[in-house]
């Protein structure tokens, strides 16, 4: 080790001088290029940092097992991505200090230059367990159409590789205790009730004209068939034929029974890993649409420098890549812990630590 | 004046002694609630100081006319909100680190009670300029059908009262210099040639297969129509009809006006207005959101306490209640400064100011 | 229970008619007012949701032994205690929408009020531990001397009860393990050799000149002996004595045990919380340093409307005011994992779960 | 042009590949290093962005006179500059979810680089206006000390470049109308009776005792003598000399004009001005106290990697490191607007637009 100088270590000399201005180029200087070329290698540096925590989470799960002294640390990488996620919405309102006038002054530089060419951003949305039936397709185009060359073959590359989706599928599945105790039966009776009590809420609601009740009571009517599935595997098993579910009966049975018992102490991480996947998916929900609406008021309805549709696809598409959709369907089937049946003393001792402080 | 006393005059006797839980009520205390109240309450103090500013704007407009020394003032009122909108937002994250188990443990005392009873969002929205008919319904209910008495009928009586959007719309129309040159002609040449290249810009890109190119030029055949009736006052009056603009179409030229000439000094605070209410309009769209995104993550499908339909309503409403859709049309018809027309002198010099400094 | 509604539950008819503007009462309306009032009632509405989070922590600690299910609970109080903090910082900003000009226009009207005489935010401060001489002083005052009756006694009451910091501190004296291994001959000798590689660090550094290198080795060997208190009980009481330490000698290595050894299962949550105590109290010094800026730029060098010394006061109480200073001192003592001593086996086992998943 | 590609615009084989671990280059990987690296590189980014906006700024006002159509631009950059901040601020909170430990894991390899030695965060401080004696010097360094090279002969080059400081105070000082009305002989009238009007606020409140009363009215007497300086030419200078005060009489009497009538039409975008000049001092400052309060809870009481005095002086730096102080000052000397003396109509007049809307 020699003596590190801050400029040295940073790579500095590359890092700034990588800002080439196409509208300077073209003899047509405008000055807020730079903002835009700024905010979107920022985004890129982010991109990598949060690509090198997920892998780095993989990592934890791609071992025979995930030890529970690392889960902390798992949890603790997530957490770190959603502060990231924080900063990556921030970013679109330093973006927004430019207007479309601004923008338009040397938007025709960049054509037929895209977003949608982040190679990047496209690893993380895999890496995380998005496929490619979760996008939205615009005329038939696949999601790596626009990348070229290398970035092209990485991103359909890592569509083989296991994401975290489905890492967490695998540990889910081999959740102890699950056959332990007459669970399911008495969670049955005890959603039973609570699905008759929200069907009595919408009958009885006098603030409900006919019509508005017996949409809600359709509705209804459409929940109860996924209740069923909770404790059918087959019922489950046509969910996901259908696409309305991506874990297996199993894995979804126990990410229920982690969400009912969070309580208890050796719960509490795998608990945390669950809301923090939530929370990484709901974080770039929201970042698509802030983005979608972002775009909409840079260029209206033209079409984007990649030719792209624009900012009524970018809305459609925010909502619909989500890596984890089980988890946001969990809350539908919880109970009141006053009505959640006790655990055996056997497993709740177990899942307490030896010692006494 | 008396002796002023922090505590007397905040009156927090009666803020810090208005919370009842009703889960203590029913002596199920649940820790959670309080929070519950608290951040509705908070909510609602905002809306108030909302509606302030807002009413304030409005006076400022009410008067025969909007004073050019007002601008600054009315600016500093929009902003304001926009400021006051970002507090609104993270007090979604506030309320978010209440589980979906711990809301479920109360949630059945507060039924039929629900946030479409807030009185004072509605008016905001109202005094914005959301329309009746901006709103999603769902079931064939007006949106004012879940209040009560004093708070239904101050809702209603305020859709007749002026908003905003026609406050602006007035103003926009009281525009000077928009018929003092041949504007429109030349903008209109400008205007057809960038059109033309856009469209080809779809046609040559080589990476668009067959079915997404006609996808995006049949988009683009859309737009057009769009286009034709900035200069055509009858295309323009059938866009109204059709539900595609509420502006006039002197008002809607004027806007484009004040957004492509906005470098002149009599044009900086009138455009940075515009600028405000789009941001107003696109942070409450955000807010509405963000919010359906936490209903869905804290009840799942189930119906609301209030026996709404849920969360699913929630988002197909967050895009369309916009109070000034057309504002967010214009960055489509703007053209880059290098291909602007001229302004006469005399304008240009009626947009300085007399003395120089 | 009846049908609850909205506007009853949430207590709106006393929550939105409490706000009096004082120059509207003079004859002499101020728009601003409202403002001021209300993001001030807001701050009181989340002072009142951080006291009810503080005494939740205290109740669980209260009872003989904090239960190791409810660490999570504890956590998650503590959590979103600093959700709410990012709020109250907010708010500032939007408080500073209002210029001094605006603010001096009613500010005659609000003498002597001032945000000195708020209880709650005194009262959090003894929940969480800062003492009267954790405080500047102004002039001989004590900090309960603009407070009157009622709220006086509250605040001067609650400096006997339980502090949190009290609590964490008899539950880090518990710390079991402590005792069963040689850890802290092996730590002493780690320590020690960073130590001097720390002290070459200056020596070496080619790019310091006399003066530097001189006043940084002294600065060296003050922190020197607080590292020797680490190991001998009599020089942390010196340490005690002089105000440089609150926690006992045990509790202080507990909390240096936990911060070093955080990677086992058993004392992943432990850690967490320290964590968050530091975050608390980094939150309101921020807060109170961010405030100070903002009074500054409000009043400028005038007295406050209270009589108060004005802004270079609240600047130099903003880092005084700590709960947990002893925590921040804990990174002076770390040494990087590659030379911790290894637990014993027996040990090691005892922080992880019986079960194997 | 030819067919641009996103990943070769934004250069991302460099930017992407700029990230070595020094740890790793030991054969000690150390996950964290990626973080610490890439949230440098991110600041670096930003740092070129606000450069380039600051730049722009002193080009405006480079030409002989800053013409009025280009405020709202400088407005604009300035602007764009406090979204930047927020940015900074947040990135601390994504640095600070590496704790200490995790740091410790890896600091050894980094030394003696440190923050110090960012060129461009000096470059910035600069450019607007920070001069060597507004920092705090430790053990008798100089600022650029810890530079090297080019990166040292930049910075020392920028001092003798044109600050933003210096050509505010030259614009302030061409403020026209200053001369033309008896102003400063209504105003001192007014702002005397005031400042007896505060000093009574201190001599009858009944909540101060003696002492604290008389420390209160000490400090106002030093708050007395600066009143004076705002009309007397020769006791400006005293304070200019002693340090007090950087503008010049001219240019502070002016920054006050413009203060008291902001509401005047052409004093909209000066006011504005002056308040975003002060944001970015007051962005800055915090981010200095931030950056204080993480150092300090990441290396406790330790050396700085670069050998530096560590967080105990980053805290006192914030404070002093500032631009334009003598703008904070100004509340101080504001009156409310309804003892502010009217304008003689000629000027009130040449303050507003020829046309009539």
């Amino acid at each position: 080790m020699g003596d590190i100088y801050y400029h040295d270590y940073l790579q500095l000399d590359r890092i700034l001088s990588s800002q080439t201005l196409e509208s300077k180029k073209a003899g047509d200087l405008q000055h807020d290029e730079m903002l835009f070329i700024i905010v979107h290698q920022a985004y890129e540096l982010w991109f990598k940092e949060i690509l090198w925590e997920l892998e780095d989470v993989i990592d934890a799960f791609g071992s025979d097992e995930l030890d529970e002294a690392d889960m902390a640390k798992v949890n603790g990488r997530l957490r770190r991505v959603t502060e990231i996620q924080k900063l990556l919405l921030l970013q679109i309102e330093v973006l927004e200090t430019m207007t479309s006038l601004d923008f338009l002054d040397f938007r025709d530089h960049l054509v037929p230059a895209s977003g949608f060419q982040s190679m990047q951003f496209r690893l993380i949305e895999n890496r995380l367990g998005v496929r490619a039936e979760d996008r939205v397709n615009f005329g038939g185009a696949r999601y790596t159409q626009r990348l070229h060359g290398k970035e092209r073959e990485t991103v359909i590359g890592s569509e083989d590789e296991p994401s975290i989706h489905d890492l967490v599928a695998g540990w889910l599945e081999r959740t102890p205790f699950l056959d332990e105790f007459d669970f399911w039966t008495v969670y049955q009776d005890a959603i039973g009730n609570m699905l008759e009590a929200d069907r009595e809420i919408v009958r009885s609601n006098p603030e409900l004209d006919e019509e508005e009740r017996e949409a809600q009571l359709r509705a209804f009517d459409q929940t109860f068939r996924q209740y069923e599935a909770v404790f059918d595997a087959d019922k489950h098993a046509d969910l996901v034929a259908a696409g309305g579910r991506r874990l297996s009966h199993r894995a979804f049975q126990a990410a229920l029974f982690v969400s009912l018992y969070r309580d208890q102490t050796a719960l509490h991480q795998p608990y945390e890993m669950l809301e923090l996947l939530m929370d990484i998916d709901e974080g770039f929900t929201t970042w698509r649409y802030r983005h979608a609406l972002m775009t909409q008021r840079m260029i209206g309805r033209r079409v984007g420098t990649g030719g792209s549709a624009g900012a009524a696809y970018l809305t459609r598409n925010a909502e619909k890549s989500r890596a984890f959709p089980d988890l946001f369907a969990l809350p539908t089937f919880l109970i009141p812990r006053a009505q959640l049946p006790p655990l055996p003393q056997a497993i709740s001792e177990a899942m307490r630590f030896r010692f006494e402080s």
